[in-house]
């Protein structure tokens, strides 16, 4: 076993944010992308916690991003928030733009925040969990660089156009999901790859468009979508409500506009948030316990809710901090000034 | 081959219209009905058309559906519009609510619109649709009986939970995707029980949770969601979006309100419509033609738009008009006064 080093969940937040500062990142996007990467961490999600910190320092250094870009919040329309990221990373732009969003759906029922000009690298659960935990329905999507084909098509068009919801619980944290439309990962393809193991069928095509359990043809190819033409679907749909919607760009032209750099997606992010209270009034509570009624007829049976490893990750880091990698740990020492 | 009718568009239209008259709905209700039941038998969705009639009328007669049910349209805030179908059918609800919708929408950039107790016979295209054709861009779900079971479990808690959405295009018909959460449609593993063929591994488990290829034992155990625990999570959050967010039942509910008779599902329906122009502004029309070059993208290798079959069979219909089994023709004449 690979050796390990111990580390308090305010070791993992005061190492994160010293090592973006370090990077040159501004002390609030610093600040702001810690808090997800500590989520990441804290949560077990290890491709989305400090590891992630390596990626955003590069992605400064590259020169893509705007390691001090202010966001914008631009109160829109009635119930439309926009937030112009100016190529910066997205958690501060969502952090900024979100007590609007929540204001204007407890307001009218429901709300869009549309977040243009991001950089994305984090993942979409920690920004429905921030929603719920006012009390309000999220439901977020975004698209990312085109690496996905279209179903009955051979050709990349999609991105892995990830979305998230988030329903709040009246005991404990809320019922959350975030899954990419992609069959799996990209990051999975390439361990394959790195560890020299062929990949599932169903997960891509090669160039040609056939079925292929090569990873490195796969990586050449096209990946594919979850449940056939259902995910292709609703990978189309990402693309169209993240994308022209909201006056961004679609996975294909997000791609382009990296030239080939391999930085986070640039693009923008469409966050919904629904009040219930506005929905249901005085019946809220009764209606929310007919929830719980299913998730406890789901769990009850020995199936799992979405997030229930993560939750349990959660306590157990809460308990006794977290273990990251030595190697992993030293190259974040290594970014630190002398 | 077996026998076929015949018909022009304008028949199929009089023809249902009679029928449901026949039946006992109200003149609204059988117009509305109707119009939803053309549209299925013109676009070639053989069990989304005139066949439905058959289970309209035979749903009246069991005394679950209110045919004379006149639907309240209630500015229930801001943002949301709620009818209340009474417990008739629901094409004239939507029909109803739809131009407050479209009116809050227009105004604040999106809006809700939940429908409550109603029961639902239809395809959720027809009104995605027609929300497109004003130029919004349409999502709508619903629950419907608890035959589905949650990835990892072996009892059924979700419906067969339908999704759709529509994002209107400059030149012809809207971008539509109208599908069930579950692997495949119930009526499909009954057709293949008749037919005394087994069915595909990944559709159902039977009562021990194991998977089957046995239709019968299908029935009696769990259909299963499609793209395993991504549709699984996606069918819980149509559970609670249009179930205890809008005060409506879950599958689950619905199933046992329906008390074994087998008729439609009673529940709630929820529908969003957003406004690009609102989103937009003066740049509507140039985010509007990335969309296109994504569809491009897609046909361009010979993949299928989800809707490009049924606009084929569209166009052919309205040329030629439709044909139908004589034995469900007269079956529907059967309804009607001698």
């Amino acid at each position: 076993m690979s050796e390990e080093v111990s580390l308090s969940l305010d070791e993992v937040r005061r190492l994160s944010i010293d090592v973006l500062e370090a990077g040159g990142l501004s002390p609030d996007h610093a600040k702001a992308i810690a808090a997800v990467v500590y989520a990441g961490q804290r949560d077990e999600c290890h491709s989305h916690g400090v590891y992630r910190l390596l990626g955003c320092v590069r992605s400064v250094k590259e020169g893509k991003v705007n390691p001090n870009a202010v966001p914008d919040v631009v109160d829109h329309a009635a119930a439309v928030v926009r937030v112009n990221a100016h190529y910066g990373f997205s958690p501060l732009a969502f952090e900024r733009g979100r007590p609007l969003l929540i204001e204007k759906a407890r307001k009218l029922g429901l709300a869009a925040m549309a977040i243009n000009n991001c950089y994305h690298f984090s993942a979409l659960w920690p920004e429905v969990e921030a929603i719920a935990a006012e009390g309000l329905v999220a439901l977020a999507m975004t698209p990312s660089h085109s690496w996905v084909a279209p179903a009955g098509g051979t050709k990349p068009v999609f991105g892995t156009n990830p979305i998230a919801f988030a329903w709040p619980r009246p005991d404990g944290p809320p019922f959350v999901f975030d899954f990419a439309t992609s069959a799996i990962a990209r990051g999975e393809i390439e361990l394959h790859r790195r560890a020299g193991k062929s990949i599932p069928t169903g997960w891509a095509i090669d160039s040609e468009g056939n079925p292929t359990t090569d990873p490195t043809a796969a990586m050449a190819g096209a990946m594919l979508t979850f449940g056939g033409h259902k995910g292709s679907a609703l990978s189309a749909m990402i693309e169209l409500m993240a994308g022209p919607l909201i006056g961004d760009m679609t996975s294909a032209e997000s791609m382009a506009f990296d030239e080939g750099v391999g930085a986070a997606p640039c693009h923008g992010e469409l966050i919904l948030a629904f009040d219930p209270k506005v929905f249901l009034g005085a019946d809220a509570a009764q209606h929310v316990a007919r929830a719980e009624t299913m998730f406890d007829a789901i769990v009850g049976q020995g199936a799992r809710l979405p997030s229930q490893r993560r939750y349990e990750a959660r306590e157990r880091s809460e308990r006794q901090g977290v273990r990251i990698p030595k190697v992993l740990y030293d190259d974040l020492k290594a970014l630190l000034p002398r």
